[in-house]
């Protein structure tokens, strides 16, 4: 097992990156307030890991309360944040009980929000049970769900206590779902390590097999990056925004498709392959850049091009994005594989150009 | 004007308290990110003062846009929030749209959530508009909404950029509302200040006909004592939880009768009285404190027993508030007039005796 810690002074917490981690109840049972713990997953996940996760925390002496959600990204809503209410105000939870996240981002991001909202906060440990939720949507304490106008646009800025990534239960993981946490892994590289990106190209089969000393790598390496990244920003005035690049391509593909058709990293695959694009119109980055960017993405079995979504749509759902400021759009471009920057000042021309070309 | 601190490191603010501020738009400008706000306010609230604050804002140069919603406790819930979200999202609010509250306790906590969990937080300034929000509930961050089984039970600790108490428009408040608010006023003195208590005894007329000087008085001395409270314990941890005195049995009565039949101010009135007699039962204070306390509420017009609701009922109803820890109920009780301490060894034969007297 590695440790690694996010360091953000009184809200700093431990991530626990390794195999079979998930029976040992141990690595959990101090970060409690009370032995009482409401563990929130979907049915896919409850088949697999709850029995296991349950019966450890028993023997430690742990109250154990679970609270099944339907799977599936359509479910992120508040219809099921309040079935979630419900539950922990049925079951007796207080101030003291601790929520416990054990699925993947969707799972994490509904449950993290439920932790932040009811009775104003109320402690929160992620263990994440997908490659996207080990490497991404676990760390950095982004909670919340989606609006019918836009995707995450109600959450809040709440930190786990725990991060707990068992890298045994990737093995388990229906082969689209690695890919589209592979989106992501190959999205920490672009922006911010060559030398990664470079392992990657080196390395996808490997991880697209689950060998195990692979996904470890490549799990601790995005933690890394994230946890430095969440340290310097927790709220996102600065650097932590380099984070979503190809989000505002990705948000926009997923929204109007209807949440769920894709997976989203999925679209934030394609997504950065237009960012990429509009980086080399843009003379930032050089078309062998690019299709190096869209080789690897390739070969994680990703989408490279955007569905068939209207140019003139697409602008309208990016303009509903979070990232936009004074209601100006904001991108996050590449600078060279490994560097990015936040660019405002993308003339019309070269978006529409972008936009048209991908959809084609 | 006077101005105090909320001394909260880098969410600090000020509490402006004078006459004729809400013309004066220059006391909010310089706490925006970008010249555009979203005021939230209720019907009663809209006919009086929207057009006054916004035409000042405007006179600014500041874009506003404003949301009106229903007037009551009843219409602070899911349904009202979801209307707040909605119109942000219609007229394009982005992150750096600034949320103003004018209105009571309902529309500064709904508006309050809004803007903490609104993609993920945006800028808050409270403009208080009633005497229970100016003295308690505009300052220290708590926001949330109801859910059917408990009140307050879904929220956030969100600071404002700004309080704007502008003691002008306490003048046409409704009487039973200024009553409402004198049950928070006394509550501060009750569990701080002995010297604020005589000089409420001295006062409490004056107060209820609206005397400028005495208002202004009143207000800065609760917002002095509740800003050092907040800046001690903003998470309610601690000290901060002496801020409920009377509120568990007041949650109690507010749930049990439906919320909006009482105020909060009279249900609180209630449950100190009820606290106070729990405290004399327990030996920490006379009943001449206990007369005393009674008397002053009377005064103030505020009812001082608890309307018609069974004991069991009222256990069951506290059961289920936020203060509970690992199942356990804690109460503010009285050590004397003037000071507070919370107590969890509270015998069951006495808060039974204490809720069937009350009742009877």
């Amino acid at each position: 097992m590695q440790t690694l810690r996010v360091e953000l002074g009184e809200r700093a917490y431990p991530i626990h990156i390794g195999e079979r981690l998930l029976s040992d109840a141990r690595l959990v049972t101090p970060h409690l307030d009370l032995p009482k713990v409401a563990i929130v997953t979907n049915t896919t996940v409850a088949a697999l890991y709850l029995q296991q996760l349950s019966e450890a925390l028993r023997a430690q002496g742990v109250e154990v309360i679970s609270i099944v959600l339907e799977d599936g990204e359509r479910y992120k809503d508040w219809a099921t944040l309040n079935l979630i209410y419900d539950a922990l105000l049925e079951r007796h939870c207080d101030r003291k009980t601790t929520l416990i996240a054990l699925g993947g981002g969707v799972v994490g991001d509904l449950a993290g929000f439920a932790a932040a909202t009811y009775m104003r906060g109320i402690p929160f440990i992620q263990i994440p049970t997908t490659l996207l939720a080990q490497v991404d949507s676990s760390i950095g304490g982004k909670t919340g769900i989606n609006h019918p106008l836009g995707k995450n646009m109600i959450g809040a800025f709440y930190q786990p206590r725990l991060v707990l990534a068992d890298t045994t239960v990737l093995a388990s993981l229906p082969p689209r779902e690695l890919s589209a946490g592979l989106a992501e892994v190959i999205k920490h590289g672009l922006i911010r390590d060559d030398g990664f990106v470079a392992w990657l190209e080196q390395n996808v089969e490997k991880l697209l097999a689950c060998d195990a000393q692979a996904l470890a790598h490549a799990v601790r390496r995005c933690c890394e990056i994230k946890a430095a990244v969440v340290a310097e920003d927790e709220r996102e005035t600065g650097v932590r925004a380099l984070l979503n690049f190809g989000h505002t391509f990705g948000h926009a593909i997923e929204s109007g498709l209807g949440y769920g058709k894709w997976l989203h990293g999925e679209a934030v695959a394609a997504g950065m392959v237009m960012a990429a694009d509009l980086s080399r119109r843009m003379g930032f980055i050089a078309q062998t850049d690019l299709d190096r960017v869209v080789a690897l993405l390739k070969r994680a079995r990703l989408p490279t091009a955007p569905p068939d979504i209207a140019p003139a749509r697409m602008l309208e759902l990016m303009a509903l994005d979070k990232k936009t400021e004074g209601g100006k759009l904001r991108f996050v471009l590449l600078d060279r594989i490994g560097a990015a920057s936040i660019r405002a000042e993308v003339p019309a021309g070269l978006l529409q150009q972008a936009l048209a070309i991908s959809a084609g």
